[in-house]
């Protein structure tokens, strides 16, 4: 039995493209439609209940779309709207949160471990207390980076500039002796390298492959998966203008069917 | 004649706190309300509409606490709302773009002249096209520079990694042989020390201290000045947790009445 429908992938601007380009590469038969909410991102800036209510709005859209698995390619979406799609949605729903701590806990050795990710994020406090729900005992240190973003959105990845900044994020982890880090934002896996470089000694959890790993496994357990040939990538935003020059370094690798702006509205 | 009642002073965040402590330092004598819309910063994400909705909406909860002046503290609002706002309210209006376009065409020799600013100042365009009204010969470059804010935000003024990322967005400008560069959003009046130490050439203007002069010329010229005797300054947030941290960096040497939450309707 074979499910051609395609997998919706949902964020609030591009830093979702990392999660999409992790399950084009774990699920190569399957079609994915994105939709990034580039017109209203960022959504760590919004309210609680906006947040929810766009991230709705976005589920209604890729539902319409007939997919038939969810991905909240978003921290801060996963965060604030992630229970309340996992309870309201006909479709499994995925967050990028759960594989990412999940992982976090398998490889940590000595029970210290860091959360990197945007103020929102790191604010919500969402990761350290996941975490301490899992396992009571283990050391959480986050640490918020908010110039990896614009860094990353400069293209400015392997600068000198950007592995300073990654030195005087990290190096407060480092003194904490922690030995794993979770990146807790999606558009971390693209300085992944960067941050290796200057900590070589840090096991690094790429909450991009673990999500894609986890909708692999997923759509195998609850056979939804497609018949194996080549499937489509179609790429929806809200505003195309805008973002076109960030674009580029997160769309490398990914072959494309389409890119469209598409309007969201209330369900 | 004196007038007693409070100059309005407004930002969609807390860049305008430059625009402010500026105004402070040119009108003792005067009180000031400051209404930093922090619960939905940055306009520059939001539609125009949007952006133009949000400001009628502070002007409006600024009217009614009795100004006699209203200051668009943003570059932002100024762009989108600015002419709205000055068609609309009662009292004398006066924004950030203005005054530096007329300092620095006042200023240059060489007529190549610099604008930076954030994405959505620059994308807006709105400063060239303002220099190029007034004198269609000038050769303007823009350049924005993304990476500033947050390097404010983090209070990292004077660190290396700021020194390497003004050269990296400042040395495209000075190859074109500019003279002169307008500060095109209200947080680079706090880098203002770095940019000419590592650019001692450039001739900076900076649009919070230009709209302070333009502030006390009106005040001047309309009779509106108060009697000369200490102003109170009242400042209120549309979210004070968030941007807790921010604050400090903003506010030294500003003697401050009062700090309050407040929230804002549609009017």
């Amino acid at each position: 039995m074979t499910d051609a429908r395609p997998i919706g992938v949902f964020d609030s601007g591009l830093g979702g493209l990392t999660v999409l380009a992790e399950l084009v590469r774990a699920l190569p038969g399957e079609s994915f439609i994105y939709l990034g909410d580039t017109a209203r991102v960022p959504y760590g800036a919004r309210s609680d209940r906006t947040i929810q209510r766009y991230s709705r709005e976005a589920a209604d859209w890729l539902l319409a779309r007939d997919i038939k698995l969810f991905v909240i390619a978003c921290n801060t979406a996963t965060a604030y709207a992630g229970d309340m799609l996992q309870r309201e949605l006909s479709v499994p729903v995925i967050g990028v949160i759960e594989p990412g701590v999940q992982a976090l806990l398998s490889r940590s050795r000595n029970r210290r471990v860091g959360v990197i990710g945007t103020r929102a994020t790191i604010r919500s406090d969402v990761y350290a207390r996941r975490i301490r729900e899992r396992d009571a005992d283990i050391q959480v240190f986050s640490k918020a980076c908010p110039l990896f973003v614009p860094l990353v959105e400069e293209g400015w990845i392997d600068k000198k500039i950007t592995r300073l900044v990654v030195q005087e994020y990290l190096s407060e982890l480092a003194r904490e002796d922690v030995d794993t880090v979770v990146l807790g934002c999606t558009h971390y896996p693209l300085i992944k390298k960067t941050i290796l470089s200057e900590f070589p000694e840090l096991s690094l959890v790429d909450s991009s492959e673990e999500t894609a790993r986890a909708v692999a496994a997923r759509i195998q357990s609850e056979g939804l998966a497609a018949d194996g040939e080549a499937g489509a990538v179609r790429i929806y935003l809200t505003d195309l203008t805008r973002q076109m020059s960030d674009l580029e370094s997160f769309l490398s690798g990914l072959s494309i069917e389409s890119l469209e702006e598409v309007e969201l509205h209330a369900g």
